[in-house]
């Protein structure tokens, strides 16, 4: 068959190429997927030499020899290893090629994930900054820096890197403790113990507040049709949450409640069917746009409570990004996406964790944004968005199927119940 | 057109065919029903007579004349119509016929409604007992009385209503006051205000006991999945429930949870993933089939905790229905569905209100045998068994889209605050 | 009680204001809606005047007097009816404000719905132009011209309509006659004949062009990921889409397999899992950015099939409009939402029927811009989006919940099966 | 540390204890999953022989040793193991204790998985027959046969196999090849190229009947009320459906169509809601119940179209199982849950291929029945019901996504379409 002997004389040309892994690959499933991957891509593969570690805390190491019917098949299967955490046993120095279009990487860019990530430069691997996916890689090689960069960012004649030599992953290993996160990482489902899942994030925060990371909310408007704003604005409040990504409709139906809640008899608090709603809803906006901004309506007293409110009073850190199915919008709202992006990803330098709260469309935004260290919980009631967002990140994203309502209240009487001694610090 | 010539020949012949129907006629939307469901089924209306009311409290009353193709189509229209709450002008005593066959119907025999269901019987209109939907009516004469009956539980020579002369049905009106309950049954929502929908239920059920009546939980095994088994054996416990509607499932996973919740480390309170938890369940259906049943595994001591626990212990009349898909099962299940919907049937006879938990098959079982009046909530984080079951009866059955555990804790947690006190009492 | 008394005092302040609605108010279930409105916001009401239409085709007539605690709620009270189509009995003309703020409207303003509306200038009804709901009315007097205006291009002086005097709204009727879409209005479920949704949905796209009207998609990326982009592809080459409604990832999917849906041998024909798809969705984005955009990208011969492909080729208008969650983008997408929203307003002015498969975002952005009277057909295999879609408009949206591929390739074998003499015509 | 040295102690006490897993155990995720389930059940490992295969093709092979706290604990990981496919280094026969109550199992019987099961008697291994899980397994040892046995028919003094000694597990090896089947089988979504499942369910059927095996269809009564009954009946009159495991709502939904479809204007055909259906199908059960039965209703030509009618005169083995839902029921319904089981368990022998449509009870029941190595194709709209029944079986169940009709009507179009030479044969 012609296939065949392509495949031999491939093997020739190609029998230089070895890659090696490292670590706890068994029990991590990183070999099984590295071999599949590899027969996936139309390769073959001989394990040269294959050590598995005795004990449960002794690495292992495997050696691989990889074929396939041309060199540039060859390549691209080792690009693709080398974001699964492989390297290449002979290792060259990362190339790079000025950007000739501007706004746009150059052919065979080397494009993101958003692993911890080297570049070898003079024999030397340095880590790269600002790691978020689907990113190129720019290059200083006189400073010996390297960072990701959005495509739309990208300079004429900025070095970036192409290709996949002299780059290497350093993907995220799954924790090895049977922690409380562990077992809502498995698999996506309502019917799961909940009083744990709860326990498991409160414990999050806490560490990460300890840590000195920030703490960031993504949130959908279902918080406040749900009742939930006042457990929000009280974790707030008393200094759990450091930075919001919202859109025009949770700031607005937030707004909304504080300004309209009571005087119109349209309550959360008795929970009427609000059918001219819609109408409040643009009245409450108008009246901010009248203002000149929600800051400006806290300023002079008009705005009063709820999310809004104090994240204004906390100072805490707001992206509220826009989108076109948006009324209005509030003036604070940013409305050119690619702006909105980039507040957001100026904002999520510092934080250590992250809590998505009925909303698809910002947390996938803030998934593309983050790195694979930040923990990330998602939490829905319907598991088709926990499902979609829970798939992007294999151990980083843990979703919980739950009622918003009661979660954020449970979560709220956690962290807040102990008073001073147990708040977060000033 | 041939269809108009026939139909002119009809306006003669059914010219007498005259109903009325009286009450909140408007704002009921019953006489828009009504009118719509004439047009559905091909016939024509005259609206011969309208007052309406002209407060809110003052009752209207119309009447119709109706025409069709056919005497038929003329009698099936007034058939469909008697079950939207109109009567024919003129009324007439109800038919009856022997059952030729045993174990079925007479042809052309009334169907029930779940609704009050009056028969005129020498010119008087007596109450239909047990009423039931899509069942038939067997009546005697001689006692004066009638009742609904089951398809299966028909004699031969039983006498059954047939036809729609001299049947009436008293639908029950929406409430008018603006309760609690008013906002949700407008719709099914998971983003509505959560602390709302609760409140309405543990007022129902306080009020439900405060009459007398019996409360009915019809449950499905995520109740135990979730961790909710405690919250409803305190219910039970304290009195608030008096009737158990459950399958094998969440019999034997509160079992198991309380014969190996500990011992295997293997507990809703760790959460962690029982991967071989399927076989404990088959254990603990064992361990009761050698004791022989619930009740002995609890006098005997082995079972000492949980929902069926309580139940032995309160005296909770319980009713464990086969599935195709058990296994076992347990002793106490009732294996034949037809012995099981006569059990169930027998036991909702005083009840006053029905919580339905996480399931759907017995849920829609149980909403089978309940009259319209016994007002139905059902609770799931699945939006589409919601709906289902919501579905069914317009007033009847409220929806509640929410997580189950936070929604038993908080239930249990008011119900059962305040001690001896607010308890319900002997 | 002290409400009582105001309410007496109110009865004498309140006793001119008078409404009065025709149409088939019984049996469009207006009558009973109004007079819901009028008890759910506080006020009272006497049915001064009713005449029920004695024949299906007669209509009805009711005059209503309103009365509540003060002028002002009853003011409020009106101004919600004349939205559900009821008039005061003494109408005045509008009224108008010059705009005190720029990009914002004046307080009080009219907020409009997506009905056809009329405002009385000097003792004549005008129609509003540009009708789309959430705007304001701003006046032309010299000219007789009104028309809606979203908020953010209200310029400084415009003359704003307050209040709800001199407006009155034409609420669309729901059609009378059985229609095949008549019983999919009814509600929404995944349990419905589908043959026939198919029929309903072709005839209105050939009724659309018939009447010289364009026909707009409005589509997610799941078109390309379920296999459905060629179907899409041929109805737009033989004349059935005339515009397009999309964000950044439909187009990129569809180029990114134009592009490399053949030669990486990750096909949709062989349907793997493409694992590195990412990438390859990265680096469509970046070969579009470095020739320009699509058009340039179809012109050099790079994109030679596909759905963007065929709109390129066709002239078909489409608007692709950025989100926070967007990588690259393509450079054709409008990456700020208040002018992808101008570009998407200016796009709908002589669209007839509106077909949104597979997207909420852009859906629900489409249909806070289309007036009452654009049908609009929503299809999704999530009944969640469905219904949120399909609850925004009484009438106007359909919902069919149903799997995207078969419905497309369905439709498109449908409206293309018969070639030239079925074709919608040059 | 007590703990660590107890764990000391069950070293020397565990020691001899040595498991053997061999094949494909690393690209197969088996010897990972080992490695994992002994620090889950808190056993540590020592890996004492690693071979790898090195290449594709070459099985491996593994020897662990295995401790724990304690001998019982050992036992109880290595009874784990076992049905994972380990074996104990040194194997033992297999024990049996004789049934000591009637329609239970002995104190620590062996339970059973759906995998294919071996146990070692006198030396010589030995094929469970009528694999199934949760079963027990029935020794006869004067035969040498050994069978599963459902706990119900136990009978006293019937030898059961206690413990894991003597008892192997051959799981079913994921397929290597790369088959139309295999991108389905990686995840449940909606977003996948649906012509390619549909042609793999189509070949999967094609094979089945070439192989002389039966095809089941596992149906609900969604298949009616889409409007797919005919494309069932035309698979089962052209000879593609063997077996049919449904419930009595199917039965009577396709009979209700077959007998009043057309008589009372409210079909399938026209989509026009059915608001009196639910009298119609107890007309229907009525109606059957008084001719005896389906069958009898085929043959006295009451019954002339439709599912049923098709299975009885194409001989198509059917079992109606009962729900306490059922209306009636229709008198060919089994209203004995376990009788019907028996009835499927018998029928489910020759299967070859289960095709499970649009219903969540019948399929988990049918999926309690088979043994691994029949392939099971899950279709339904709902990701939930798909993900439920896919999540049991690692490989052996395949979840399409999708509309029931389209699927339907495309899977019958393309089996049915050649005619006689494609046909399935006599």
């Amino acid at each position: 068959m012609a296939s065949r002997e392509k495949s031999s004389e491939a093997r020739a040309a190609g029998s230089g190429e070895e890659i090696e892994v490292r670590g706890h690959i068994v029990d991590s499933l990183l070999l099984p997927k590295i071999l599949d991957r590899i027969l996936q891509m139309g390769g073959t593969f001989e394990i040269r030499e294959c050590r598995i570690g005795v004990q449960r805390s002794d690495p292992s190491y495997a050696r691989i020899g990889i074929r396939a019917d041309t060199p540039e098949a060859v390549a691209e299967i080792i690009g693709d290893l080398v974001e699964h955490g492989a390297s290449p046993v002979h290792p060259e120095d990362v190339r790079t090629v000025p950007a000739d279009v501007a706004a746009a990487f150059p052919e065979n860019f080397y494009s993101t994930t958003n692993q911890r990530t080297q570049v070898r430069v003079k024999g030397r691997w340095i880590d790269v900054e600002d790691q978020e996916m689907d990113c190129g890689v720019a290059l200083d090689a006189a400073a010996g820096r390297a960072r990701c960069i959005p495509m739309v960012h990208v300079e004429l004649g900025m070095p970036i890197v192409v290709g996949h030599a002299g780059v290497r992953v350093l993907p995220e290993e799954r924790s090895r403790e049977t922690s409380l996160f562990g077992f809502m990482s498995s698999n996506v489902s309502s019917e799961k113990p909940k009083a744990v899942s709860l326990q498991g994030v409160a414990d999050s925060i806490r560490a990460t507040r300890a840590d000195g990371k920030k703490v960031l909310l993504v949130g959908g408007p279902a918080i406040v049709h749900t009742g939930s704003a006042p457990h929000v604005a009280r974790l707030i409040r008393e200094g759990w949450i450091q930075t919001l990504f919202a859109g025009n409709a949770l700031a607005t139906h937030d707004i909304e409640q504080s300004l309209y809640g009571t005087s119109l008899g349209v309550s959360i608090a008795k929970g009427e069917a609000i059918e001219h709603g819609h109408e409040h809803h643009l009245r409450a906006i108008n009246a901010i746009r009248r203002l000149g901004g929600i800051r400006a309506a806290v300023d002079q007293g008009v705005v009063t409570s709820g999310i809004m409110y104090e994240c204004v009073k906390q100072g805490v850190d707001f992206v509220l990004a826009g989108s076109i199915r948006d009324d209005g919008p509030l003036p604070d709202v940013v409305t050119d996406v690619l702006v909105a992006q980039d507040r957001m990803r100026a904002s999520v330098r510092d934080v250590g964790f992250a809590l998505c709260i009925a909303t698809a469309l910002h947390s996938i935004a803030t998934g593309n944004l983050l790195p694979a260290w930040v923990k990330v919980v998602c939490v829905d009631i319907n598991p088709a968005t926990v499902t979609k967002l829970a798939d992007r990140g294999s151990f980083q994203t843990i979703g919980i199927v739950t009622d918003v309502e009661p979660f954020l209240r449970s979560l709220a009487a956690e962290l807040t119940a102990g008073g001073a001694e147990t708040g977060p610090g000033a």
